[in-house]
């Protein structure tokens, strides 16, 4: 099952708030529509952002051109933080000029290109972790960093599949990752589905897993990641690379090179997403705090370059501690 | 309000699992209901715990010797984590050979002296943060260490009302503590009635409050504090500190001398509390990961003392990282 696809004319992605309960599908035909799916989660994962700007591009493009170039930057302005947005939305429309199946045929270009990319980086990962560790690893996740954020297989989770195809994954700990439970919806649910050990623990536990001994080394994506090696990534992600530099072990970011963003060049130069505080004071119909309590829902993270201990690609290992720059 | 108090013949106590919707007293006669309610953290906190164990000892003191010494052992290990349950208890037992009245006359004194000592520290830890650090701070606090925790003041909470009647607090960082929510559900609702500026952010939030520099200090309350110095208090408090010396502010702890445990002599000879995975796969009624994920819900870790700045009792602070000891 591919997260997100292209289909006669359309769209298709999993509807990520639905999970675990349900696998539903979406069908999208407009921009409108996708742009409204990814600015409430049911399409997420830098990646699969990346391919949903592409394909968006490609939806844009049968528009007339003043209503194409008005789609195009609302799109690219979903969400503010992941840089795969607004570059697959960009490269996509580069073929513009040439009309709007060339769009398309640039838009699943990427599509394919993802899938092999995620196969690279999880392969290169998994050397360089058995290299750096034991023969048999358990590994500390963070959100989901899965083939739900991605095309079909997955960064983070790419690697851990990597490492169980080889016989060396003992357990994976999953953050739940508050406050959209990407960790305990969506990443549990692909661990159990691929017969993968797992452990959900709350956010705040992770570094204690890592404190204990538990975990061998700290694996997450990336929503955008800095010129200067600073990795942005889902919130909580920050607190886990402090830990994993206690103990000893390593943290490692497992992203596409699309992730990488020249043009920021610290962390510091990224747009941190805000999100509304609503997500925080309920679940469900639920609500977990008193009315009017005032929130700051920050969406992602900074984790310095000096406690990055590897960046993995598709292309090649960055060593941020180590002074490498990407 | 005491959180928790002695009327006529028996405890009355806040219900905490019912706020913030609602303020409800539980009328405990026998120990049995006081068991119950440790348990399921209806009556919660190091310091309240204590005198609750006291309370409890009080009402088994009633019962036949042999009916009394096996309700003294279960009340005693209702929670193995905070010291002061089993301190409380003990403390009101010594008294048994003096007969029921004694024992009850011990446990009221206990009760009277956690709202002096909350007071006591509460000034003292005020005093240490102003001199060492802005005239007016903003303070990160997890978990609930308010008047709900205690008779009717407040450790950490204490120290920030303190801060409030001088004039000298800005803003109080409140992280929601998952999985049962003591700070968006307790927190927030003391702060907000006493008039104190407050905003809530998901745990993993935390660390990055510290690092954008909103807030001055951590400020957290413990469940035991071991000879060497280490903290053992809510899961979540660790990040706090490992993410408050890459900040270079201060971690304080605030906690009576009831807390401190000499026979522990480090954090790693406390017992860690591991409770029911329930309370992360279910909010309510809403299940919130698949069916069957396996989880490890750890109710507390172990803070080293080298990232404790300051320990502030009723009698004194200590300096944990610069090697002095409790």
């Amino acid at each position: 099952m591919r997260t997100i696809d292209w289909r006669d004319d359309h769209i298709v992605a999993v509807d990520q708030t639905a999970l675990p309960d349900a696998v539903r599908m979406l069908d999208i035909h407009t921009v409108a529509e996708l742009t409204d799916a990814i600015r409430r989660l049911a399409i997420r994962g830098a990646p699969a952002l990346g391919v949903a700007g592409a394909l968006g591009a490609a939806l844009a493009a049968r528009e007339p051109a003043d209503v194409c170039r008005r789609q195009v930057e609302a799109l690219r302005q979903a969400r503010p933080t992941a840089v795969n947005l607004a570059w697959g939305v960009d490269r996509a429309m580069r073929r513009l000029p040439e009309g709007p199946a060339a769009v398309l045929a640039e838009a699943l270009g990427i599509l394919d290109e993802d899938v092999r990319a995620n196969r690279a980086l999880a392969a290169r990962g998994a050397d360089w972790l058995l290299a750096h560790g034991a023969a048999r690893l358990n590994v500390q996740t963070h959100c989901n960093a899965g083939g739900l954020a991605c095309v079909e297989w997955g960064t983070a989770l790419g690697v851990v599949r990597a490492l169980h195809e080889r016989g060396a994954l003992g357990r994976v700990y999953v953050d739940e990752t508050r406050p959209l439970l990407q960790g305990s919806r969506l990443t549990t649910w692909e661990l159990a589905r691929l017969g993968i050990e797992h452990t959900l623990v709350v956010d705040s536990a992770g570094p204690s897993v890592l404190a204990r001994g538990l975990a061998d080394a700290v694996l997450v994506g990336a929503d955008r990641i800095a010129a200067n090696g600073d990795v942005i990534n889902k919130i909580g992600t920050y607190p886990l690379a402090l830990a994993a530099a206690r103990a000893g072990i390593p943290f490692v970011v497992a992203a596409p090179e699309s992730t990488l963003d020249p043009d920021s060049p610290t962390g510091q130069d990224v747009e941190i997403e805000i999100r509304d505080g609503a997500e925080i004071v309920h679940m469900g119909q639920i609500r977990t705090a008193p009315a009017g309590t005032p929130t700051l829902n920050l969406a992602f993270d900074l984790t310095p370059a000096d406690l990055v201990t590897a960046i993995v690609t598709e292309h090649r290992v960055i060593h941020p501690a180590k002074g490498e720059r990407p």
